[in-house]
């Protein structure tokens, strides 16, 4: 059932049978149709989401009250509002899927015993913490740096995949350009 | 010596008199002048920096050859480009004192070594990393929705001692701002 989450744990630490059957004692799995929510605004977010097969977006109702993506995740990503999460305040931001997705989830709760019994996956989130913090860092300077058009087209190249899988009015929103000022920056690529 | 980085860990994982002769062994203290450089554009980012007491800044070059800070790290804080330490690619950052400051260091070989010894402190500096993944949502969210001026209210109120610390053509560069608009900003609070 969650087969990519563990090959997602091996490339970093080393699992036995009995491991995992630890590990799947304290996640959970969802199959989810199309627009349904993990996260919606001023709930507090208590749980990793990773995406074992599926596409999720995050955002937040922007003061113009349109909704602005902040991030999405594809099959083998985490995402959760990690504000929300460590300090167990409520969220800003909505989870949603953008197509079915298969999701595994591990609440606060349980991750805490989670890594209490298997000490040694702390190492992993470790690990996938200091990437996401890592790309983090690169899309600051990215912002800092580009152009909206050249942060698109750095998007498009590093990213294709979205540009297959995502509605182009949701790449707008995260990209900060109109659907009109995408769709003329696709035609002209 | 390192009293500081010691109070640090001891707030998320408890340290016995011996774990700490073993962490010692493996961070280095740097007693630093102002304006010195413990990374240099181009070079790989082998270290994480720990601010046992002083400040720091983190900037690149940008297309116009001006300096582009894009963080600031004051006592208490960890700092790195963790694109270049995960990935061991040259980095394009500068990270320079600004004040006199006192400084642990970890090495890359040496982290997989004091975590191979005392692997509590996974634990540690995954909760660190998470945290600072945390203030990079929430970072980008402020980004998304504030002007530079609210952006400028926003950290002057979170961050006073900033302020107070860092010369003002800094702050300008990190929000963007040109130093005269910063000026006429706190002439007008």
């Amino acid at each position: 059932m969650q087969k990519n989450i563990i090959q997602h744990i091996l490339k970093f630490v080393d699992l036995s049978e009995d491991d995992i059957v630890v590990f799947n004692k304290y996640v959970e799995t969802h199959q989810l149709k199309k627009k349904e929510f993990l996260l919606q605004e001023s709930r507090v977010c208590n749980h990793l989401y990773f995406v074992e097969k599926g596409c999720l977006r995050m955002y937040f109702i922007n003061k113009k009250g349109a909704e602005q993506i902040v991030q999405f995740a594809l099959d083998g990503w985490w995402i959760s509002d990690y504000q929300s999460f460590t300090n167990h305040t409520p969220s800003d931001y909505y989870i949603q899927t953008i197509e079915e997705s298969a999701i595994v989830s591990i609440d606060n709760q349980n991750l805490d015993k989670l890594l209490f019994e298997l000490p040694k996956l702390e190492k992993y989130f470790r690990i996938i913490m200091q990437k996401a913090f890592a790309g983090a860092q690169l899309r600051s300077k990215l912002l800092y740096e580009m152009s909206k058009e050249e942060f698109y087209t750095h998007f498009s190249t590093s990213f294709p995949e979205f540009m297959l899988r995502v509605p182009q009015y949701m790449i707008a929103s995260y990209l900060g350009l109109t659907p009109e000022y995408l769709s003329e920056l696709r035609k002209r690529k």
